[in-house]
């Protein structure tokens, strides 16, 4: 494989070398899924109703197709499909939960929008769903999207074994749920001092950032697992790198809302500080939680070692979001 | 079966006579279902999470049970144990799918009270969540709710069969999603004229109820005869009774809007008027209405025809449905 040569990646022992650039086989794969998750979304939220379906209200699938399709890195569709690989899953089905993934991921930031929310008003550079459409319209595209993400999953074409249909369906409703990403929204909400109480630790924010951001990071990877049936090790390895990347993923974007420039990273920036709310960040200190990232970095590349260089791409995945600039 | 002898409803060719009072049998099927959901749920909403959780987060949950506990007719679990018992499905099986069906029902009822969409703030006599909690609250307690109707469906004690259960999940999330009840909400917002468009005529009310009311209603009765693994005839009559009930379930709605009273109703009364909203007595005027419901009762008698006096519990819920007085 050709990676390797163009990877500085390999599992290291002494302080790891993070690249700030990103391999060019890394952002072609990126770029690759997201065209692919692109085309296929198109695809699925298509006008014309299925069997079981009356029909698809045109303001209503509008407002799906504006949450859901023409922007994002499609990070979490890229771990799935690579994640997929090392298994040797045919993309075509590692897309379907790709893309089942990506309604959830659009869904939670619609609704995490919303006036009563966070009250954002630009999302990847562009107004938000309800100020696009209405805050109704935004609110059932949301719903709209959450419920598409099982009907996608349930469908034959994710994996022709039910078992797998069924275990994708239920780890993705346990990672969206009260116990996962919803139950994080809420924690951040929380966070802010909304109903009283002290302002979080280091572990509540770990806690909170796992469950809101965290979970669903670490559903795209075990999701690879799942569908190339993969063994107990294999699974434990990817569930470790998708633990350490989710974490990552988090402090870096602390990291950007205060360093960020709102029309690089297309939402709004330094929300946290005026909100004081606590972060990896304002816990750890800029330096402290750099640092942390690194040896993120670290444990997430050491997780895939067994993997061998057919990770290497999934190596300088974690590369890229922990220095990410947007 | 001892119902026979208490119940008037066999199919009749003449013209019906539809009873005000439900029968004693029918009465007590509806209170034990609403009595072992009520008890499941409390069960399975618990603060404890389950694997693949990683905490239940208390003010989220609390919305959740409030939402979904302590209230409701629980018609739509009702429909599934009994259109399952039709096919000796074990009780427990059933109430799964009970509990899950009534989670995106309670779901669809959070978001639809919302200030940005009716703007409600009574709910079956109580606070609506967003009054008793927060707006926040309320939509991520609608959303953790949709979610855990899918979790629910995914778990082996739904059916042993993972087949059955994709079918009631691929089910579900149609029946749920913007080709059915998202979608006959953002119809029913259109219909208040919010985004301009003319009046709905009769077909155009009749797909909207379909979609917003009537799709649960029938997933509820299809339910149990995939449950069941029922032969086609079975499956295409109780989809049959399924239509019927659902519009019946509609047109009492609307004449319970008009002369129900906000007390016993457990929700303001009279807002299809003050909204002009197009509807079934709008468009038949309420003799036209009440002759509807009487020709909807003798369908979904007839559809069950072939299941004997088996379904006779079910012929008096038609009634109940087409009568009820809240």
């Amino acid at each position: 494989m050709s990676l390797l040569s163009q990877s500085p990646s390999q599992p290291t022992l002494g302080k790891p070398q993070v690249s700030p650039i990103p391999s060019a086989a890394f952002k072609r794969s990126l770029d690759h899924v997201a065209a692919d998750t692109e085309a296929l979304l198109d695809r699925l939220l298509t006008a014309d109703p299925v069997a079981g379906e009356r029909q698809r209200p045109a303001r209503l699938l509008d407002a799906m197709r504006y949450a859901s399709l023409g922007g994002g890195k499609r990070v979490r569709p890229f771990l799935v499909v690579e994640t997929a690989k090392l298994f040797g899953v045919p993309r075509r089905n590692a897309l379907m939960v790709a893309a089942a993934l990506e309604c959830v991921h659009c869904y939670s930031l619609v609704h995490d929008d919303l006036p009563a929310m966070d009250n954002d008003a630009l999302r990847r550079g562009r107004p938000t769903v309800h100020k696009a459409f209405d805050e109704a319209t935004a609110i059932l595209a949301g719903d709209g999207l959450l419920t598409f993400a099982f009907d996608v999953l349930s469908r034959p074409q994710v994996h022709e074994d039910v078992q797998i249909r069924i275990q994708l369906i239920s780890a993705l409703a346990k990672a969206a749920g009260v116990g996962g990403m919803a139950g994080g929204q809420m924690l951040d909400l929380a966070a802010e001092g909304r109903f009283g109480g002290s302002p979080l630790d280091f572990s509540g924010v770990r806690t909170l950032q796992s469950m809101k951001t965290g979970v669903l990071l670490q559903f795209a990877c075990l999701s690879g697992a799942l569908l190339g049936e993969a063994d107990r090790n294999a699974r434990v390895a990817l569930a470790r790198y998708g633990t350490a990347v989710g974490e990552a993923f988090q402090i870096s974007d602390d990291l950007l809302d205060i360093d960020g420039d709102a029309a690089t990273v297309g939402k709004a920036t330094g929300k946290d500080a005026a909100a004081h709310k606590a972060t990896f960040v304002s816990l750890l200190g800029v330096d402290g939680a750099r640092e942390r990232l690194r040896k993120l970095v670290v444990k997430a590349e050491r997780a895939l070692a067994s993997f061998g260089e057919d990770a290497a791409i999934l190596q300088a995945a974690a590369r890229f979001i922990a220095n990410r600039r947007s």
